[in-house]
């Protein structure tokens, strides 16, 4: 998917919801746990409920690996439930992935060739030769991690170099723009550091920012839009516990939907205010 | 595995040799093509050749999700073959994972319960809460990047700090040992920047380093014992292609097991020349 298509599924769906399938087995409502694969059956009915207000969905790998090959088979068959029914919506492999150019091969055809995903999250400690391969693939992106809304973040990120005065996350922003272009390249922006948008939109003016944070880690998301909106809207917002976990009954699917619902009315909102609509 | 026991297996072995199980079903020999399962066939042949000359294996875990679940299962069975057979060897899982705390958790989940790893590679971008959750197990290890043997290396991890003039690597080090000990935390140090490992080794003298770029990337083992070996030995020095690609006809286990031992042999004598054996 090129950037013009994914702004368009924007505008046609009045949104920039991104649904993070953090799927916990440990948090599945009991009903579900009978039956045969307990985590693509709950994926089912979350992307059925809430595909209607997103535009991307994010599985997290870790969620997945935790239960090892069967994990991985949820994965791949929730990967292809989305393309077969929902073809137009965007799919991120929340992976943070990054190794040696040959390993990074590798990974790029785990997630572009072996499964069916749009994206995958990179993390940039390695430098170029980790990140590029994931961009050799057409219609393909990388979604380089600059900044995260983590505590963890304020260890290394902040950390200024003394040549340019650039913290980290200004330097991989700044450096990793020789890699790719506007086209294969995103970056994750933590909703928790929404006052830093308005800088990094200095640095990024035209590139999509991935936002995880909004909700459970306590991101304002007219504040994320506000400073970090462009004229192709530029962001995917990211929700994962808020909207799967909504309810663990009988009614979650129910519920993650009207969760969903209430971000993406929000969204139409901030939208139309910018104009996109 | 703690890390008397680990120094222990050195002395036995007369080894710090770490192999890199990359293995690539594009790069096998052709006639384990018809195994029911040729990344396993291929891995327990290797493995069976080489024990005797290693203290650890590193299974890339690119190669095995680059095939999806049936990958992930030759991985499984890999790791159950080395414990049930070599229960005194290392298992590194070359992961290079890192996320916020609670998806941490779940990676740490897959490998340390879900999968019998000693150890997984982990990145230090997200700081803090994205290392810690490994760290939690008894006898398990973290194994996080510093410096590594890539190209890509020379992109952020020499910035130099303005504030402690610390270059990032060195950052990783020194803020590092707040969150861990010598006895559940290890650093990835490339050989290809071997030069440096006296410096490291200033800052952290007693952990356990991991070394890849011997062989293949072209570092150089004498450089690396030289100037990082610590008094109890404190190397893992990881070698991959140039052992288990050393044929790739009928013979590769074969080969495979003459480069292990040559390779330890070499050890050996380094192991002597510092009063270590």
């Amino acid at each position: 998917m090129n950037r013009q298509q994914l702004f368009e599924q924007i505008q046609k769906k009045k949104s920039f919801l991104c649904v993070g399938l953090d799927t916990d087995i440990q948090k599945l409502p009991k009903h579900l746990l009978d039956e045969e694969d307990p985590m693509f059956s709950f994926n089912q009915e979350i992307i059925d409920a809430t595909a209607e207000f997103s535009v991307a969905y994010k599985p997290n790998l870790a969620f997945y690996e935790s239960l090892g090959s069967n994990g991985i088979i949820s994965l791949e068959k929730t990967v292809q439930y989305i393309k077969s029914n929902y073809p137009d919506i965007f799919i991120i492999a929340d992976a943070k992935r990054g190794d040696i150019g040959n390993t990074s091969n590798l990974y790029a055809r785990a997630f572009f060739e072996n499964q069916d995903f749009d994206a995958v999250t990179v993390a940039p400690y390695m430098g170029e030769d980790s990140v590029k391969p994931f961009m050799t693939y057409d219609g393909k992106w990388v979604i380089l991690l600059a900044l995260t809304s983590n505590k963890g973040a304020f260890d290394f990120q902040f950390l200024k170099d003394e040549e340019t005065g650039n913290q980290l996350f200004e330097s991989v922003l700044k450096t990793s723009q020789n890699w790719g272009t506007v086209e294969n390249l995103m970056y994750v922006v933590g909703a928790t550091k929404a006052e830093k948008l308005k800088e990094i939109r200095e640095i990024v003016p035209e590139h999509f920012l991935l936002v995880p944070g909004v909700g459970a880690q306590g991101g304002s998301l007219q504040e994320v839009a506000k400073n970090g909106m462009n004229s192709q809207c530029g962001l995917l917002v990211n929700s994962s516990r808020g909207i799967i976990y909504a309810s663990n009954g009988n009614d979650f699917s129910e519920k993650a939907g009207v969760a969903a619902k209430e971000v993406q009315q929000e969204m139409a909102k901030l939208l139309s205010e910018a104009n996109l609509l």
